[in-house]
Formats: structure tokens, sequence, C-alpha cells
């Protein structure tokens, strides 16, 4: 079997696709069709991971309860983060949106199974966070597919973990990489939601490559 | 601007270059256009970041001494991990080749900067490793991007991340992240690797998606 060949075309789109990711907070409520949240999973499934562990474990939140749990956690947390900054930056912070956990149709909480034996440990005896890693890269691979169907992805992180691993009732041995809202986006911007509301600007290039 | 609208045949051809990325570790000499390798690190920079904080720093290491004393260091570590294994294992772990720190013509060694300003924190106060998975979704992105390229990529794990930065002298304030070889591929395989030398094989569905 031979590998694909990419074309100038292709890659001109995947270009797109990156630079439309965005990180989504504002969904419609329209629900995703099952058969495209099947596939996103499977597609997430192909992510790179250590020693082949393939880690990721996918929970579905769909109980209503849960969700309130999920989003009393949210506003808790939120809360607290927002009372660290101080003047200008607490007033930008409280307006800016940071989930979208009422209107999102799909919750998905990923976490890593730290006590999986696949992968034997292979890779991980002096890096052992390559387990967690391979987990953020099926993370990032749903989000990346989720924009191919035109539905975009919010990453909340305003939670405390513990929390969630309790609402959600998971073995023990698993730990919260991410909480992802998913829908279709309510508006659709090409500059980060950060940068737009002058939170944060893009950095310079020679700040972030160095040659040795 | 409006978003693009992704084709059918956008997504079977995103969905080839996930199944076909692969953890390349034979490569040929041939060198890479620095055109390219300059597209993949501005491509790689489109990958989402908690708060917008952009903490990636990529260090390309070009200096044959450098190079030399990664390559003890790896040699080093592989050895260690090898001997945690018994018997059988031990002699499959001795077969498998898990780097490719010899012939790629691209090593790239990627960092978080975990004492970055940019970002304000935001999204960090209660998932601080969130700094670190950024970092590992532009790891990622690259490593797509490398596949539409018809390159390969293989990150390397068995090193140990405080050797790194001292060969690497980077700033103390940096963590290690992914250390990477990239190259065109010496043979292609649809499998992954440690699945073909029966390390590891793939997981069941079941396993690894749950409702709540």
């Amino acid at each position: 079997m031979q590998p694909p060949e990419f074309s100038d075309d292709f890659r001109r789109q995947f270009r797109e696709l990156l630079a439309w990711r965005r990180d989504v907070r504002r969904f419609r409520r329209q629900p995703i069709d099952p058969a495209i949240l099947g596939e996103l999973l499977s597609l997430a499934r192909l992510a790179p991971s250590v020693g082949n562990s393939q880690p990721w474990r996918f929970v579905l939140v769909e109980e209503p309860v849960r969700r309130a749990e999920i989003r009393d956690v949210f506003v808790r947390c939120n809360e607290a983060a927002r009372a660290t900054y101080s003047d200008a930056r607490a007033a930008l912070y409280g307006q800016l949106k940071l989930a979208g956990l009422e209107a999102a149709p799909c919750q998905l909480a990923v976490f890593a199974d730290e006590a999986t034996s696949a992968g034997h440990g292979l890779g991980r005896h002096t890096m052992p966070e390559t387990l967690h890693d391979s987990v953020v890269a099926a993370v990032h691979t749903l989000w990346l597919a989720a924009r191919a169907y035109g539905l975009g992805v919010g990453w909340v992180s305003i939670l405390e973990p513990r929390e969630v691993m309790r609402v959600l009732d998971v073995p023990k041995d698993w730990s919260l990489v991410a909480y992802l809202c998913v829908g279709y986006p309510e508006e659709e911007h090409m500059d980060p939601e950060l940068e737009r509301h002058n939170w944060q600007e893009r950095l310079a290039d020679d700040r972030v490559v160095v040659l040795r």
C-alpha cells in the first residue's frame, strides 16, 4: 500500500483548517449528528501515543444533572480566577466569555488512563508526561476534525479536575486532560477571541525560534 | 471574512493524513528545503494555546557536537529503559528502532516557556499543565503538516530532559516537551511500527468511549 501524495491544494486547505480552528465559546443549540460525533471520536483515536499506549478515555457527558454540576464547578473556579487579577485586567477578564457550557449540544471530558498497561511503559521512563501528551494529541485531532465538519470546539480548563472526576464518577486512575464543548459556532472569526478582545496579541517570530 | 467550507473530498484526505501520520524512525538523509521547514514552523504556531500564551519555543539543533551529545544521552537512557524489561520483552525491546538520530536531516527540540507572561495566566489557575499542553498541540500540528509535505516525524522521548537542556543551553525556565527528528521516511507503513512488531496492538472501542 502506497502512502498518499498530498497536493498543493490539500496543503492550502489544511492551512485554512489550522487558521480557522479557533477556540469556540459561543454555540448554536443545533444538535450534532451522532454519526459525525462517532467519526470525530474515531479520528481522534488516530492520534500518536507513546508506546502505542492509546491512553485516551472519552466521557460523553449527557445527563443534565451532571452538566449542571460541571457548570457550577466552572462558575466557582472562574470567580476565583477573576479575583486574582486587579483593576483593568479583572474588568477585562469579567467581559471575556470563557465557557460555552450552556448551549453546546455536546460535552466531552477527555481523560488519560494513568494506570494503563498498554504500551508496556515504552518511551515513558524519562518523560512519563508523554502519556498525558498522547491524550492532548487526541484532543487536538478531534478539534481539527470537528472544524473540518463545520463544528467548533472550546477547551474549558477553568475547572478543578478532582471535582470533574467526582461529578463524572470515573476511575481514580484516570486524570482529566480536557473538558470540551462541541457544537456549531454562533459566529466565526479568523482571529483568536483573546486577540480580538485585547487580552494577548500574537508573539513575534524571533521569540519562538532559536538555532543551536 | 467567511470561514471555509470543507468538502467530503478534503475530509477524506484529512483522514488519510491522520492515518498515515506515523511515528517515523528510519529516515533518508535527503535535506529538507529551508522554505518547507519554515512553513512547518509557521503552521505549528497556529496551534491552540491556553490564554493565547503561545508558550512554544523551537530549537533547531544543527551543530554536530550537540547532535552527538544528544545521541549519547539517548543511548544511555535507552539502555537503562531496556534493563527494566525482562526476558522476551527485553529482547523485543532491543530489536525496536526507537530513534532516528543518525540520519534525520532536521532535529528540533521543542520547549515550553514556563515563565512566559503572555496569556496573563488565563485558563491556568486550576489546570497549569495546559501551558505544556499548548506546546504538545504545536508539536502535533507540525507533525501533521510535515506529513502533508511527504515528511516524517519521530518523537524521541527516551531522553533525560535536564540533559537535553544542558546540551542545548536553553533558559532554565524552559521545559522540554519533545525532541523531534524530521526527514523523508525510508519506508512507509500505514500500521504503527509498534503494532507491526508485536509490541502493542490497537485497543477495542469499548475501552475508550464511556457515556455519563
